[in-house]
């Protein structure tokens, strides 16, 4: 099979991921060219990952007909125009979450790519990951029977500056993104109704741009599941990011992945490890195994596993969890695009 | 010290818990005299635990000097009267829950021991559970820091009858019950508001009865913290009875008790024991320690640790529970009263 | 079924736990009476556990009719002696570990016994214990095959005063009868041959003393499986208690007893409980089973569950563990009796 | 720094693993050649990894002075050999366990490789494992205290073939060698006396050949602590690998790695995973770390971590084990080379 040559939009920290796992974890494809709004780090990174073309823009990469895929990992403002652009290029495209922070912009993005008869995968990373892809694979096996409820445990360790909170869009954009989506996910439906009781208790700094910090998320699913997820800008002990999954014969419940399996025992407690600090160490693998798919779904010419339908679909559950917020009430997803 | 003399009104399945913890494991006190609307039972529980008197009614037994406290064990539409009669007659009360179903009558009670000027424990068993007494002992030692958010997970192995359902006031009044308490005690704050999104998943005939069977409880305390309740009422691998809370430090997060802590290992998987089933069974330990705390209140005049105030307050957030999801929106606590 | 009358001689420590589970705990079976060489305090337990009768010494509560059965709970030099007094009197035996330091006396017991046609049962608690009878019990039903490996880990939480370690007869027949024990229960199989790695880490008064205090013990058992102890006198995390059974099929693994399963997570760490630290506590449960047991097995005429032969075979091992650390040799357990 | 050029001898299934760490995983250094006495798969192998050169035989690459350090992969009666003409020809050498089955080879390779001055690391893979070196660590940081006893559990999901029993030097020259090297590792010390309790459970074609597959080792380390390492050929439940070490302060116990951190619970059990089955998937870590370690002692000329030495000892202990079962009693490790 030819190999698939992917240029890369965007050489900050996820950029940075996607060539490594390319490189040395993807067979079958390799990163041909990078290009990124400020270039200086890119001869570089060029040299480090053996990347052969260095473009002066986006539109540069896109024109070169030996691309056959770009990855979107620019800043959020400008994912939905590079990926209609790609499209319309010809090139298929993988777009790191959110695509856009308005539903009208996705739905661009959605539609360019169906015209144009390329793929789009959204960065959906976590339904790649070892624990909740099994949760998934249980469920899809019968062995919890019919799902009834799901809960998401969804902690960040340190909150980021309280600035950051204003101009990604939100806790709900920029965070629960990934919640909402694993919600689905897990529960094999779309949400139909939201309900939020959030509040801001980490960093006051943040309460006053506007957002939360601390929050229970109440979900309604079209399938008659109902769902919970819980989110805090902070958790001493680490990054904590677990699943639950119940249903009418069992449960599947995701615990935290740890640097070691290894127990110390003394006179002060019985002491295992924390859970993964960074989120770069706990998801790495699934930020490999979405790449390995990503590059299936083009050569195979498969449904991509997270397709714009789910970019879209976490971006409305996040607006109407804002909207819950606002108003005090449960909102209901469709009260969104209407 | 003078010994206890305790008389048991009804003389069911926790009257006869009462009956065993007191006679067996509680220094101090003694099951002076029992008595039931059905009698045929007692005289053989007279002579199982060396009881000496077997009572006509509950009035013949208030009506007996040598009484010096009651534990109300009847039916749940008695306990408020009883109660009521018990503080008159100058009996200390243990009153199992719920005190009653609507909060005027709780209020009755509370008045009734007040003018009387003795005891009224509440039979809200699960604050002395090793696991959740321990958690709010962590807390009260700062180990979490500020609370910020309660989660307490509560299922039920298999559902009631549907017509229970119907005569015991719904889940939340029968079931959830008893996770209010909890959350107000793990929080140490009182509730503002609540929002519930609920369902019928495990048998259609409770829903037939009006009642739900799977819930998601959003709460809000009135010390700022959240809180998150889900509820079911099966759950086919056990008694599922966890609590988690987090902090501004850390969380604290308890797992279910199991019969042994035998791991089996084999070509089909590793497997340790489900949580015990019986509700008896898991809660055992802290029947005997609320028993316990409930005479030592008593011969040392101390307050009792649940209390007529405790009760009420789980009764308003239940009906507030109930009318949250009769109108689909958040009920603050204070609607109820009101 | 009549009630089973029961004597305890010795109303040490032990003696108390019998007391206490069979006044609480043992339908059927009661405590009429005890005797104690210092007998100052049997006045104030006649009156806590509501026993009748207080002899002057053990013969007297020999001579009385009443008394169907008797716990040799004095000290270990005394125990045979006793035992066959017992036997001889017509009485019911239970005999504490270790029946005695020789197996000639052992054997007489045995003996006594069978010439009198009463049953012995010999107090090897542990094998009553939740976690380790359970063990027994899945290798029973085939779960982890043909067994071919046990391994135990018994660690005190500290060590006893060296004159005590000299006068128990050293580690093997104080601490580690109890293991050889679980080592012939676990296996289903005595014990062919014992080779000892022991050392003195703990307390140099101990080696002083002519004793060992951490061992590794190997054991090659009679139905071809074989078998390892490890041994500490102190364990600074607490009681340390585990158990392994590998086979053709699989594991059974019993982990520690702990009071909570609550898990405290900080910046500090992830932790949980410390085992239990006293014996006491972590094997209430075992004592009071081992009791019903016995109190079954004379009532019913059943076999006993640990037999005067268990208790041969666990001091032969123990002689043979203390002549292959003299010998620095692997010693059959047919050596010692030759 | 100058990039190392590494050639790698033999291109079986570990070759092939070091192959992949140092290309992908291993900063610093790059697989300049590989030679194979079957060479048909060397080409795919070197499109594969981008690898430039493939020599006709290992004296080829040995001649070609761009090769700063050679792997040693290849199969065990040749390693000896191969290191000693390695150092000569000026090159590191990394060679995989064991260096020979004879301590005079070993020997011969510790003195070609100091008279030639150049590195030689052996291939003691599992101290580089991040639960055991995580122990290691605990351990220097005297978390435990003073180490007493060293417990390993090392079993194979699944027995050799009979016929590599035979040829392979027996169980403990080829499988319980990694866990002599990490029981030195461990308890910081040489063994100084070995006990073995071993049988034949698994498969009698294993006796047949003169060899064991169910044993429990006993050692004696001259620093004064103690331990055991129990193996068996086949552990149905997958690859147990578990490793505990015991001091005055406390203990730290390393359990096994997983495929997940998922629990099922259904109304069968509650199911985890069984350990990684297959041993590249169980150590693929500390395959890569061994490598960037051996990468850092050559560019930096420091010690490498695993010395000749290392595998010296490892090959006493296992040679004393064999007379131990032979013979029937303790062995010194000084006996071997006496």
């Amino acid at each position: 099979m030819k190999q698939l040559n992917i240029g890369i939009i965007g050489a900050g920290r996820i950029g940075k991921v996607h060539m490594k796992s390319i490189t040395y974890s993807v067979p079958g494809a390799k990163v041909l060219g990078i290009t990124d709004v400020f270039p200086d780090a890119l001869p570089a990174l060029a040299t480090e990952y053996g990347i052969e073309k260095i473009y002066p823009d986006y539109k540069a990469m896109l024109a070169d007909p030996e691309i056959d895929a770009v990855l979107v990992c620019s800043s959020t403002d400008t994912h939905a125009d590079i990926s209609i652009d790609a499209a319309k290029a010809g090139k298929h495209v993988f777009c790191e979450k959110p695509v856009d922070l308005t539903p009208e912009k996705v739905l661009a993005v959605i539609a360019a790519v169906k015209e144009a008869g390329v793929k789009l995968q959204v960065g959906f990373n976590r339904r790649f990951d070892h624990n909740f892809a099994h949760i998934r694979e249980l469920i899809n096996e019968g062995k919890i029977g019919k799902l009834e409820l799901v809960k998401i445990t969804s902690r960040d360790p340190e909150p980021p500056p309280a600035q950051y909170a204003a101009v990604s869009g939100g806790i709900f954009l920029d965070m629960t993104i990934h919640d909402f989506d694993m919600a689905c996910f897990i529960a094999g439906s779309e949400v139909d109704e939201v309900y939020v009781n959030a509040t801001c208790l980490v960093d006051p700094a943040i309460g006053e741009a506007g957002d939360v910090d601390t929050a229970i998320i109440s979900l309604k699913f079209k399938n008659g599941a109902i769902g919970v997820i819980d989110n805090s800008r902070r958790a001493a002990y680490g990054y904590d990011q677990r699943v639950e999954a119940f249903g009418s014969l069992g449960a599947a419940v995701a615990a935290n992945d740890t640097p070691t399996n290894v127990t110390l025992m003394t006179a002060d407690g019985v002491v295992t490890d924390k859970p993964l600090y960074f989120f770069l160490e706990r998801y790495m693998q699934s930020f490999t195994d979405e790449m390995r798919q990503f590059v299936d779904a083009v050569q195979n010419d498969k449904p991509t596993p997270t397709t714009g339908e789910d970019g879209l679909a976490a971006i409305l559950i996040a607006l109407a969890a804002k909207k819950s917020v606002k108003e005090g009430r449960p909102v209901k997803v469709a009260e969104i695009l209407g």
